[in-house]
């Protein structure tokens, strides 16, 4: 493996890592006055929902973004400039999820849930353009694409990317006129992404599993 | 050692090392009003034990996880979705205890101490239910399992999760009665934790200590 | 490669996916009060492009920062104390850009916006002498410089490293006449030091792209 | 090196990076009322010097603790849970730091300082303790350290703990009379911390500078 390629793969990993965590610092413990007991305190815990729907989207989508980001890293021969703002621009917005979450978690269910459905669901239209300069980064005339990686997984994987940012905007147009159909649509995409085979799996999933720390 | 697995590895730890030294963020500094002199701070310091209590349970806990899921993955063969996604699920929890954390930190010692000790331990139950995903995505019919770990381990560990399991849903139910027991309760099961001795241990513990770096 | 070198690259990573990653805490979810509606949230997010202006120019400096740092430490043979203080300077710079990045969200285009540009561009000048000292002590007399790292590329690191300082130092002086003309005067030395090869590049770049986990 | 300890050295470089990154959220920006200006930001600024010396002080004394931990993980053949759990301890401390940190910010230069001063300098003394536990699981009749470090080693860095132990306890004394004077001995030990070289660091740091990624 490339020793450059190995680093941005830690750096990414940290960066994955530590926005999805920071997601559970959004979820505010619930204040209660007075002599509150045992039974508002669960009222009050239930009354987070929204807070507890918004945790669990963010974490799901940003452990798919970092499952895909893993494997589309494994066809990267080397590394170069371009190739590095490209993927800061993925990591741009990996950590500028927990903010849109906390919007959403704060007013999803109020006068103000669309617009904040639609500002959640633009993030990910943002997030799937930076994905396909990413793409284009490395699989432009294959600048950076390792050998063995067959022409056919990279226009699979060109193609699903092309699907999703129009699904991502129909998503924020959805959103306007119906929180949760936007968030439904948007939600609907992990589908895509969790069945995109980059096709360097096979190949590495058969590997020896000897120890070799 | 499979390389994909070396990732989910990394990726795992930031998160079990970033969820563990998030905790200390709920404690809150005292507010001292006025003149407030040394003799104040201490006692408003001594007055933060709920937040200190809570704060060493949960590192341990996350502490004994981490060993735990360690040691787990030492059996893992290689990765795929399910494997991915179960792992996903436990480190879903793991992030998510700093939040019951706050709760019983919060809440513990006041009258609702005891729906915030209930929720803090249907965290763990929770917990251990995607230990138990994650087991039986590997563990199944030995799907992910390498070669050398022997079929008894297995059902040792199964038994363990198994018992834990009933553990944890008991002490939900021990804490609405007393808040102190039903935490006594969970934390009885780091004994069993500790214990469990994952047979791939010993052989990698003997293992040369050469310097492979 | 030397062992230490590698868990200081560990640790130092880990620190700058830390800092670019809490940058998002900065931003503030807006607080509507009353029956706010979708425009009302739309419009409380437009106004917080001071904060994003703030966020997205501290992600890429620190990015920029990494990736410095990166190819620096590429060229260093072994470490030693003197070493691994003057990189705790480097990271104590990289922890702290969240701070002054906070101000410059909460001030700029306020009264108060030069004072705050002003003190955000003198926490670059702070970082470009900390650069200088790791510099030094990696570089002076070659001390930990690899053998095959030319004296023509340290020289003209060094060179770019003094412009660097004077540079900055000028945008602090600009931003107490104009804010804006200090942080894009700021900003202009991104195009330097992404232009700045570090000589190993290319050799190592050349390297096979054989999987070697 | 051995597979199980450097999975540990990973997890807890996680804790020390991630601690090390904390410690700016206790700086609080100042928050100015009406139409304050320029000049009332600069002042605002230099008024936060407690929660700058507390963020300089708590930086160096974690960093210092890494390279402490660091190189004595160096002397470390393999792992077992008592080690494991001697290290959980030496974690817990470095997450508490922050903590204590964000006290010493608040209260320093107020009736207060003394108290929080004491309670910064018992951090330490917890942690010297802490580390006096590593030490112990790690050297007690050599059970975990390799063969090639030294007998004078061990007992030099017994003997340098066990001073770190008097001087931390005689800080906390010395804080109730001075918070200044309590502080300045809790960091006259880092000069000692610096010195203590652990006798396996010239057998790696000759070692040959070739890349083996």
């Amino acid at each position: 493996m490339d020793k450059a390629t190995a680093r941005v793969e830690a750096f990414s990993d940290g960066v994955f890592a530590i926005a999805i965590t920071l997601l559970i610092l959004e979820i505010r413990i619930p204040e209660l006055h007075g002599a509150a007991g045992n039974q508002q305190l669960l009222v009050a815990l239930l009354e987070l929902w929204p807070s507890l729907v918004a945790f669990l989207f963010s974490f799901f989508v940003i452990l798919v973004m970092w499952m895909n980001h893993h494997e589309f890293l494994l066809w990267v021969r080397t590394c170069d400039y371009p190739f590095l703002f490209a993927n800061g621009l993925v990591l741009l917005m990996v950590t500028f999820v927990p903010f849109p979450t906390a919007v959403l978690a704060r007013y999803l269910g109020t006068d103000a849930g669309r617009a904040a459905a639609a500002f959640y669901c633009a993030t990910f239209f943002c997030t799937s353009l930076a994905f396909g300069v990413l793409f284009y980064s490395v699989a432009q005339r294959r600048r950076l694409v390792r050998d063995e990686v067959p022409d056919e997984a990279i226009a699979r994987v060109r193609r699903a990317y092309a699907i999703g940012r129009v699904v991502y905007a129909a998503s924020i147009a959805l959103a306007f006129w119906s929180a949760m159909a936007g968030l439904v649509l948007c939600a609907s995409l992990w589908v895509l992404w969790t069945r995109l085979c980059y096709a360097s799996r096979d190949a590495e999933g058969s590997g020896a599993a000897r120890s070799a720390a």
